[in-house]
């Protein structure tokens, strides 16, 4: 498929004399799509029940009369003012029980579902007339569920919905109290209704308590999703998407991307890296207008996994943005290089963030690909640039790669509960386990513990901390290598320690008999170079050690094809894992250089220089904010 | 004007029989002045409407008999108890909604109209009874207005008066869309009932909300101030004065200075340095003992603006105080220096804060000239010293100074609502750039945006974020040097972004098309030395670059008259740009040893010592702690 | 006496079915001692006034006929559910106002007075049943008082019992206005119903007010404790045991000791070194497995004198534990260590905790002596170990120390009320000269401010900031060392500075004029070599000087037998006044090399190694994790 480019845009932002001008420009930069009116609640329902859709028929008359294809939002990420004199219960409720007001975006609660029911029914009166509209191509409902920690919420709609949801779960209250292990310090329950929501305790509360809440949380996120998408389906076939945002583990994106036909998500990678990464000084230094090198790509592949294959970037940074705590400036060309690293992990369509900067309210900071003056910012000559080249390139074909990394959100809950280590993080886990392999220059599909591992030469499953008999059974039969731990099937659901003791993998004879967490400055030094930082577990095992510590214990267990990770390596000690991995997977790697970054496609090798400096590949230099495509 | 030494004292915190014995201590240790009764409402009107003057009458007494001169203080930043039993609900409200309860000082709502009108009445009654009292000869109206971040109030009084406000200045509440730009977000409002205060929102709140709040919150403690002022003015033809508190812009001391006669500060220059100024590691622990060598300084100049000539300090640090996280000791000697300091800018009167050291209650680790057990403490014979001196030295005359910094409020509520980079702080920007005037050995005066700028050689105006066409052209017409930048005239009044793009000043040709900001550790190198750090705008220009960073991007763009400065200079980038500019405004500079300030008057040049060493000045020491003045 | 082993269970938490080979195996590993009970209420009154003691019945008995001797806690610090139905408002409320929810443990307010009852008619229930129990030789009542910050609660039932006992001490509003200094910033009250807890005040409340809360409030966890030992007293001659926590100033616990028999306290070397104590990066990372060297003996001789003479370890970390920011896992060896230190400083019983580690629940991750899976865990080798190293030994015997430290709880509640520093604790003081005497190589006991003085060579009192006529006089009448200072008796019981100023001390003529707190990176140098870090006092004095500051000022101040210190001594400054000490003493002093302890009991050293290598004692050397014992 070839990829296209598209942008956000806000006609009710501008004067309607300028939306021709726009969709003209817009064209003109070879963009094909444009999102529009996911924050426009206000204008369109102006009062209850009394709407205005003539504005948003014009805009998508002009925009599309000038060849562009609409992405029509549900603008129910921003209710307007009135809402709230109808269901005045409906905000959010923060965990020091402070009711979340009115006066920026996401201000409701997802259990509450009298909001359902209004979101329902603007989708149904844009789906009734724009579901088959000749331009509107595509639908996006919602808008980034979860920002602004809007996933948990203490409200008395959620307090009221946790219990109807423990009792369907539990049927009886002895059930969950065994379930929890509520004998511990008496915290057994008489009813139900003596359940409160895990905030405020006197000191941590239950962990089970705190991870069912969570599964509550994640399954209303779901069903406030479904609400809208169900009343589409009924006007329209168009694919429905959400953008969702990037580092956000609080809803299960699998189980929610089930209900959509395309995942998009919303690529900042300047702001993650000052904002939302862990990384080195040294790095966040060197990567500082370019942002990590791996972050981007880790996404891509997540949401290719999220939308079973089919994917966009809905808000691609175009220049610096407003919300991070520094917010400095591409270097120029990265806006060209994220879109072609995107189109590298197959993404459809990329859309840049947005078309003009708005001079006014929340993200009057946020770069656009227009000043506020409406002259060129510097990313539009770029988006034109990748344009161009796409006709030049064609269709891209992404196969399935060699390498399969298991993404759990459930993992991250039940870790994220109960971390034991300050700064144990599941998702930092997982990203230091794809920067290893993508340092030894692979391709990698992530994949949900459900998916099928077949044709994967190696299966990486870090800190899956809950896995099912059946996954383990998976892993266990599957013919590549697979490499577990730390952490592996080290909880039960409710987040206690299975009996027998983790990991428990058929054909492995490995016990995790003792764990241990470590300050920052402390570590577990291997025999060979590296060491365990963060977090070490002590293995009983009569497996084969492909590495020790320094004081002879297991680090990496073998069986021959099922690998136990005995800790958190730390950069030499994770390259060392991947190449034994590798080596015994049959895959072969390449050590990249600092900076440099490789994506393989059906036909196609693309090399990205995340680097400040040109950094040379096979003898030639790839400028900073370059990349070069090679056939294979 | 030859200028005097006060004292403040607590006549109701002692016995009455050492009142007199005190006077004379005060008189002989060279004191003029002494300030009562502040904080004593509760001994004034010990119940409600009744009413106990006749300590006060003959505490005035005592002192004015003795020689002394009294500032009478109105005691409204104390409320009594039983204030709260007749205004339950005039606490002032934090931002996470909680009451800040009655228990220390300053617990009243701004806002509050039946509290203003119970300062009002206490008011009238010291009016009526002290007015004309031959030994009062000043006032001073409550004391540190807006100390404990109590400017702004999240109470249903101020939540009020602020849609009074809102509906004033913008009469239609469309009128208040369009200005906020509540189409963003559907944030748009029906009618003004619906507006809240903009704390506790999902994310940040509208800036134009916030900035309104601030402009809101500002006037109130200005009409707070003004009831007290104009009451007051039917009683006496006394002087009245304020005691603000330095780095405190959360409400406008120019406007709030116009309703009174004489402005004051209060003086901690070891607290500040240790609480709330930026300063290197090193700087911190260089001028441990002896404060900040241009905070002082910077307050004195910014008084004298805000009492248009008149200023005082009224609290003068005399040893170590209680607030600070850390609290030294002054050097010997600086008692006596911080005093001169304040004599070279123009101080009528330095009073030290307190008398005798209190041992009960919230400040009895706070020193004064005399320790709890009545014996002298090391400060007082250095203010015996002082007073001594000043009878050698005669009347200082103060002239207007070749350079102008101008200072806005107004600046620090837009940028501090959307600083854009984590640490950037207006105050912080422009204590920066007069520390680089004082290095450069200048006689500084701060101004006003509406100040006249008449006969200043250099005029520099950094960060001030919104200008009136006005300033703008006054500006470009004056005849100096005018330094503008950075984020020179960047917003309009609501805090948007003003299209044509910033600075847009008449006769420069410069625009600034991308800014960026900069964590701690990152910089942008100028060619030539020096780099700018935290803040970097991108600015387009076919003037003449007096400075370019090290990338050929412009650093300080020049039409001969006018410079825009494109970032937040470092130490060596800052001594280069006042360089400059002080070289093309024909005013001689001189390099001042680390440690060693300077400050002119008319006949004078005062030399202070502000390091821990001796530091040679016209080839004599002077020591720590010590200064010189000599004729010019 | 001989010491003896045990250990903490929760037969509640397994099947019966396992309890009788539990005991079994508790046998077979040598311990004597199994509490049991403290969390188990919901088991033994599942509904309001519905008792179920059979189980406890049974598990009592299958414990006692394997042998083992029951410690038997009343569950109080875990009130079920249905509690909070009878009594809704018994919740704590925490300093921000907030109610602190059901759901964890210690969900009480220690002033509800309901709450009291019905812990008054658990521990009748208990005591009717198992007072003349033939396995039930102990008892425990409640659990770790104050843990999670719960001594201090802001609810209305605080509130009422506060303004009582205000009441009761001051008689008169006027006397509380007087001893308060209310005085100042008009902070008097009519009656003592306007008085309020002092949280959420504009700024700081008057220390006065907050000092006078937490002797309110210690006083009430006395009183809540002093319930149940009263109706306990009435069914068993018992001893009655409490858990203290380690580094818990929050009430007195000397206090609350004399209504009980035995002191105890719940040790956790590597939590805590991780957790809440002050140690240089070096030595965190030195100690990481094996805890601080000397907080255990600390604790343990604080509590030998809680428990005049009679103490235990109730609770002995065993393996890596769930609740500091890092756990990591003990060296080889610790576990038996810890409990020979115990030993050494008189411990007449250590349990570890807890028998099985549990695998649901808080605390899951917290080690025992078995795994979740039931087989041994490494602690329970060593704990055996220890148990037939007692039976070697035989019995122990404590004798007086030469050196006594004076502890004080108010000491804490009144430099904790106004530090003057921001990283100035009492128990931070305490701890580091107690270190000092330790790298002596010397035997300590701690004393309250009441103990006899007779017989010690030398009492150490540092920051006793409080210190009545009668303390004073006993000090500077002793015959042997006295070595206070800094901060000595430099506050009056209301926190309020004395006249005369401190230390005031009959004999001494020093007068402390001036203090100053200095920021971590400033300190004030020794001549000789060491310098004052946090803290220093200016000292008029006429005595000698034994140590000087680089500036000629007092340091070290003696009369010959009184020695006032005027700071906060670093390592190396330390080490010098305890040798100039322990000189004037007539005490011999040893280097300990790092990481090396002793403790002297009557009739042996005991050398401990807290190093990470092995170190060499009279020659031989001493393994990580390792002890010896010989005779003197």
């Amino acid at each position: 498929m070839k990829p296209t480019l598209g942008v956000c845009y806000y006609p009710e932002h501008w004067p309607e004399e300028d939306w021709a001008s726009d969709a003209e420009r817009m064209v003109a930069a070879g963009l094909k799509w444009v999102r529009i009116g996911e924050f426009a609640w206000s204008r369109l329902e102006p009062k209850p029940g009394q709407y205005d859709f003539d504005w948003l028929a014009r805009a998508i008359d002009v925009l599309g009369n000038a060849g562009l294809s609409v992405i029509l939002g549900t603008p129910t990420a921003t209710p307007p003012r009135w809402m709230l004199e109808k269901l005045p219960d409906m905000l959010g409720v923060d965990d020091a029980a402070r009711v979340r007001k009115f006066g920026s975006r996401r201000h409701y609660c997802f259990s509450h579902l009298g909001y359902r029911a209004e979101c329902a029914k603007m989708a149904a009166e844009l789906g009734k007339r724009y579901g088959k509209n000749a331009h509107v191509l595509a639908w996006q409902i919602d808008n980034e569920y979860a920002c602004h920690d809007t996933t948990l919420s203490y409200s008395d709609a959620a307090l009221k919905g946790f219990r109807e949801w423990l009792q369907q779960k539990y049927q009886s209250i002895d059930a969950l109290n065994r379930a929890w292990g509520n004998v511990f310090w008496s915290m057994e329950y008489d009813n139900f209704d003596q359940v409160e929501l895990p905030n405020l305790t006197v000191t941590e509360p239950n962990p089970s308590h705190v991870i069912d809440f969570k599964r509550y949380s994640s399954a209303q996120v779901v069903a406030f999703n479904k609400v809208q998408a169900d009343v589409l389906r009924g006007f329209t076939d168009r694919p429905l998407i959400h953008n969702y945002m990037g580092r956000e583990l609080s809803f299960d994106h699998f189980e929610l991307g089930e209900d959509l036909d395309i995942a998009s998500w919303d690529s900042y990678p300047i702001g993650f890296l000052s904002d939302r990464l862990e990384a080195s000084d040294t790095d966040k230094s060197l990567y500082l207008r370019q942002g990590d090198p791996d972050n981007q790509a880790f996404h891509h592949d997540l949401y290719r996994a999220v939308g079973r294959g089919r994917w966009w970037v809905m808000e691609q940074q175009p220049g610096p943005v407003n919300w991070a705590p520094w917010n400095p400036a591409p270097l120029p060309g990265m806006a060209r290089l994220w879109a072609w690293e995107a189109f590298a992990h197959g993404a459809e369509t990329v859309c840049y963030f947005r078309w003009r900067q708005a001079p006014f309210a929340q993200e009057l900071h946020h770069a656009g690909l227009l000043r506020p003056d409406s002259e060129d910012a510097p990313a539009l000559s770029e988006a034109r640039q990748v344009a161009d080249e796409i006709e030049e390139f064609g269709a891209l074909q992404i196969n399935q790669a060699p390498v399969a990394l298991i993404f759990d959100y459930s993992a991250d809950w039940i870790i994220g509960t109960q971390p034991q280590g300050a700064d144990f993080s599941y998702f930092r886990l997982v990203l230091d386990s794809y920067r290893a392999l993508r340092r030894a220059g692979l391709t990698i599909d992530i994949v949900p513990p459900s998916a099928s591992l077949d044709g994967y030469q190696l299966v990486c499953a870090p800190g899956v901390a809950e896995m099912s008999s059946e996954l383990k059974q998976r892993l266990s039969d599957h013919d590549g290598i697979i490499l577990v731990g730390p952490r592996a099937a080290s909880k039960t659901p409710n987040g206690a320690i299975p009996v027998p003791l983790p990991p428990d993998l058929p054909n492995l004879d490995a016990t995790v008999t003792r764990v241990e967490s470590l300050p920052p400055k402390s570590q577990v030094p291997l025999t060979g170079g590296g060491a365990f930082v963060h977090w070490f577990e002590h293995v009983d095992t009569r497996e084969v050690n492909l590495i020790v510590t320094q004081d002879d214990m297991p680090a990496l267990v073998s069986n021959g094809r099922l690998m136990y990770l005995c800790g958190w390596p730390d950069h030499e000690a994770y390259d060392r894992v991947v190449e034994t991995a590798c080596a015994a997977a049959g895959i072969a790697t390449t050590k990249m250089p600092t900076g440099l970054r490789i994506r393989e496609t059906a036909q196609h090798r693309f090399v990205f220089n995340y680097a400040p400096t040109a950094i040379s590949w096979n003898g030639k230099p790839i400028q900073p904010g370059d990349l070069v495509w090679e056939s294979i």
